[in-house]
């Protein structure tokens, strides 16, 4: 049997909110399993950007990550937020190593190739080195991943945080047998947007079809929900999006 | 007999001028041993806090790190300036690890404590893992060191570049047979400092009293120097700032 691996990722709005943030890192920290932290960015980035004068470069509405903007990334990614939460979890006794994909050539990603776009400096993850993850866990060490990665070249580059969490947990799951949470700044997918009670329980492809149709799913629920049945199709047994649980095919059928 | 470990620190001046710095990484590459990189910070620590609105914080004409200025190195040291040695050494073969102290409690230091200024969040090193750095450099990665530690506690403290190094080729020597070398903007310890031919050959305990007396030595080079004879009463078989060999006694004598 394949031991057990957590894969957890945390959004920005997690990161932004003690609220959440402290017992999630508690919650983390005395996970007694295998375990691998991918972090997201929050408002940091964007604060920075702004006192530094560095303004947002919007190309057909979408954001692209030019010279200045990777600097900004990589200073509050890579440093600032990466190693406070190292700090915290080193405080309560999780012996983390915070890493970026250039870390031990960890994830390695391309130039994002677009027809008409140019993103910039934005990665599209190509390679995880899962044998350096594996040895990190084997030392009793918790690797704590940003989503700056890098292209092999010498040039790092802002990548989508929830695609590394699920391409970190993919790639582990020869070895391990992993599961993989999004935690975010709501108990799990909703109903109702404005009812936190209102988790849907599961969600199977088909509904997951039907609640895109009817837009009850929209927005940055798609980036998780997407990932979450990728890395369902590519061998992870069981993801979560908060409390709602993400299946190929409903439990009770 | 003990493998060999060369511990490199480069200064912040190395790290400013792409003219130093290549051929510095490059050597660096090359080198066949174990090795281990501590880097300094350089001016865009400097130019970050400028455009940041963060005013340096001096009392009694020392600077204190205060909360603001913390998370400017933070960004700069941990986050910047490491990411991009490290994706620099990737892209030439050298499978660096970048590193702040609380990453695997590499190492950890205290808040100094004077008797009557309050640096803010200034660390001194307490301990380093030497284990930890063992087990990187034997599974084949090349730890990238910047002088951002942890308390343990939960806190990230700016912690002098040149102790760091000093203390970590210390640490290593129960395993290794470890030379450090302290590479920085000059090409050794000079006679005239406008002279960049005036290297001191060597430079012992006792001539090294003599040139700290006649103002040779001072500034910058008395923490590299007083680190350099620290070491070499720990345990350093070999000690360089720049071309200049740092000993005990005379070679000659």
């Amino acid at each position: 049997m394949k031991p057990s691996l957590h894969v957890y990722k945390i959004g920005g709005k997690v990161i932004d909110n003690p609220v959440l943030l402290a017992p999630f890192l508690a919650n983390f920290a005395e996970d007694s399993h295998a375990k691998i932290l991918v972090h997201g960015g929050g408002k940091r980035a964007s604060e920075m950007s702004e006192r530094l004068g560095v303004v947002p470069n919007l190309v057909d509405g979408r954001r692209i990550t030019d010279q200045d903007s990777l600097e900004v990334v990589t200073m509050v990614y890579a440093g600032l937020l990466n190693k406070q939460l190292v700090a915290r979890l080193q405080s309560i006794g999780c012996n983390a190593v915070g890493l970026s994909g250039a870390d031990g050539n960890a994830i390695r990603s391309d130039i994002r190739q677009h027809p008409s776009i140019d993103f910039g400096f934005v990665g599209d993850v190509a390679e995880v080195n899962h044998p350096f993850f594996q040895q990190l866990l084997e030392q009793g060490t918790i690797p704590v991943c940003c989503a700056i990665t890098h292209n092999g070249k010498g040039l790092l580059l802002n990548t989508n945080a929830d695609t590394v969490a699920q391409r970190i947990a993919t790639a582990m799951s020869a070895q391990y047998e992993v599961s993989l949470s999004y935690i975010f700044e709501r108990p799990g997918v909703l109903r109702n947007p404005n009812d936190n009670h209102s988790v849907i329980e599961e969600i199977t492809a088909e509904s997951y079809a039907k609640y895109k149709a009817d837009g009850t799913v929209s927005e940055g629920m798609l980036p998780k929900l997407d990932n979450a049945f990728k890395a369902l199709t590519l061998g992870i047994g069981t993801v979560w999006v908060g409390k709602t649980k993400i299946t190929k095919a409903s439990s009770n059928s």
